[in-house]
């Protein structure tokens, strides 16, 4: 076991302390990774206040992990001392079901073992990125290319393939026109990404104070939901959209955009029930999908595709000398007062 | 023009009129049909009694029509005097829209023109099946064969393609486990046909008293929603599930039957909202979708599938010389009393 210092949220309502935790001895097929940079995603502030389910306390939050290989089990050829790589959202899964088998851990039929909040299979509690190290099995991760800054992946760990996955399944391409609902954390990627695809990108917004920053990304408009004339402009014209928002939203009234077999599809869990009529899906063949993160394959082909497009997470570099910023940042998630990810210096741990 | 009998509804409230009511002549890409039998959809109840929306008035409802072709048009080489032909829910389309030009008139973006309760583009109302005789155009009329008995045939232009379209669509076959919810009208023709498909097929219904049927249809099981068991025995096991009723249903709980990638797909159009939880989507990429009847092409295959494998609607034939004895059907549709579908001898209208 080795010692490495966290940031512990010990119960819901809990500020953040930096405290020591223990990390597992790198046992033949794991690696131990030194942590530069961890990315906040929202889920971690649902996870840590229990805003989804009851969570599992003291909790180590983190599921975007970029830094660099430090030691390696004896039967681990993937990976060797010095190399970047980077942690997400799972950590094993059980490689026997259908989805495991099709590289799809992310659709694990047991349950992966998330990266914190979860429990190894032998029952053992995950503790994840807010820290300076980890230990994880060499499998389940990746290899962020020299081409990206390192302090911009780390958001793609998280919030790049769970807006990669879905562009790519649904098709995102030349000829295809592809909204991105919310341009925020996940958003922005999701429009950089669907440019580099070779879509016809439009943000969906509530403002357009974004609308700027969506064109410098390539988009080829930025248009507000709360006016009418969107509906008019883009009503029926949309092969997909990506609701990268976890808001209550008008369902009816974003399907009416699509296209015959156009879908709507959420990357985000608002934890109310959303509502919809037969009539919005029906007389067109539509859909109302969901998508989850993507599996190991998957994200290494997401971080390969950003390194030759030159995609990174734009982000805010906290410093965590003072554990108190990490509570301000996390204030400023909730508050959507980020451009766009704030990232960990995680040797501030 | 021709003149010939029909069955009105005069008003959203009236009981049925049998008069006679005026059918265009003969154009030169048309055909006139001597209806021998003309199905009673659900579908015909709600417009009727403007439950969809505010409908057009007289209204003479039917989109389920097999007949004999009596006088073609001129330019007409699909059909000869004599043929079975049979119509379904549309008589035009635009012809020029991308749907259109994929053969999927039924998603026609200008709006294809309905059976009844519709607007020739001209701005004429359009009659339907309730008739004598009707005249269509011969591109939206169909080849009935003879290996499909008449009478059971009608049933199929509307409620067969509607659920054929989606089985086909959703890749019903060996080797998939496909649930049809609530076995009526529409359900039980998509047992038959998935059944034929090759697919392990599922009955959901509310009780097991259509058990014996569905299972000598070739279904694996008939299953009730309102049983925990059901879920147990189905939960993440079916690749997609027919929801063929317009009820309002628990979509959270069909969803939890999928695998990943599963869908549910609605046929029927439940008045009310329905609503779902991004949990029940998100996790296992799960979709909600809706489809609407079919084009001709997909028609004509339907009826040439349902021919070579001896399919057909199980019906209760009605006598409409007692006009009164219709609107008694109708009632017995909206009490779900009728197994599986009316159909009008139109001889006696």
């Amino acid at each position: 076991m080795t010692t490495t210092r966290a940031l512990i949220a010990k119960t819901p309502t809990s500020a953040f302390s930096k405290e020591n935790i223990e990390r597992r001895a790198v046992g033949p097929e794991d690696v131990r990774i030194e942590i530069a940079f961890s990315g906040i995603c929202h889920s971690d502030i649902h996870q840590a206040r229990n805003e989804w389910f009851d969570g599992i306390f003291p909790m180590v939050p983190g599921h975007e992990i970029a830094g660099h290989v430090v030691e390696v089990g004896n039967r681990v050829t993937k990976f060797k001392v010095g190399d970047r790589a980077g942690v997400g959202t799972f950590v094993d899964s059980c490689n026997e079901c259908e989805p495991c088998q099709a590289g799809q851990e992310n659709y694990c039929l047991k349950g992966n073992v998330q990266t914190y909040n979860g429990r190894e299979y032998d029952g053992t509690p995950t503790m994840g990125g807010y820290s300076r190290e980890v230990v994880v099995k060499a499998k389940y991760a990746l290899h962020i290319p020299e081409a990206i800054d390192l302090a911009e992946s780390a958001p793609l760990l998280c919030a790049g393939i769970t807006v990669y996955s879905p562009l790519a399944h649904w098709g995102a391409g030349p000829g295809k026109k592809v909204a991105i609902l919310g341009m925020g954390g996940l958003g922005h990627i999701a429009v950089k990404m669907a440019v580099a695809m070779g879509a016809e990108v439009y943000v969906l917004g509530h403002s357009t104070s974004k609308r700027e920053e969506a064109l410098g990304y390539g988009a080829k408009d930025y248009l507000s939901i709360g006016d009418e004339k969107t509906f008019e402009i883009l009503g029926g014209k949309l092969d997909f959209i990506v609701n990268a928002t976890s808001a209550n939203i008008d369902v009816n009234q974003l399907l009416s955009l699509l296209k015959v077999d156009g879908s709507l599809v959420f990357v985000g869990l608002p934890p109310e029930q959303q509502s919809f009529g037969a009539f919005s899906i029906v007389p067109q063949r539509r859909s109302i999908a969901g998508s989850n993160t993507g599996g190991i394959e998957e994200t290494q082909a997401m971080l390969d595709f950003c390194a030759k497009h030159g995609i990174g997470s734009s982000i805010e570099l906290v410093d965590a000398t003072n554990v108190a910023d990490i509570d301000k940042a996390w204030d400023r998630v909730v508050a959507s007062d980020v451009r766009y990810r704030f990232v960990i210096d995680a040797s501030t741990i």
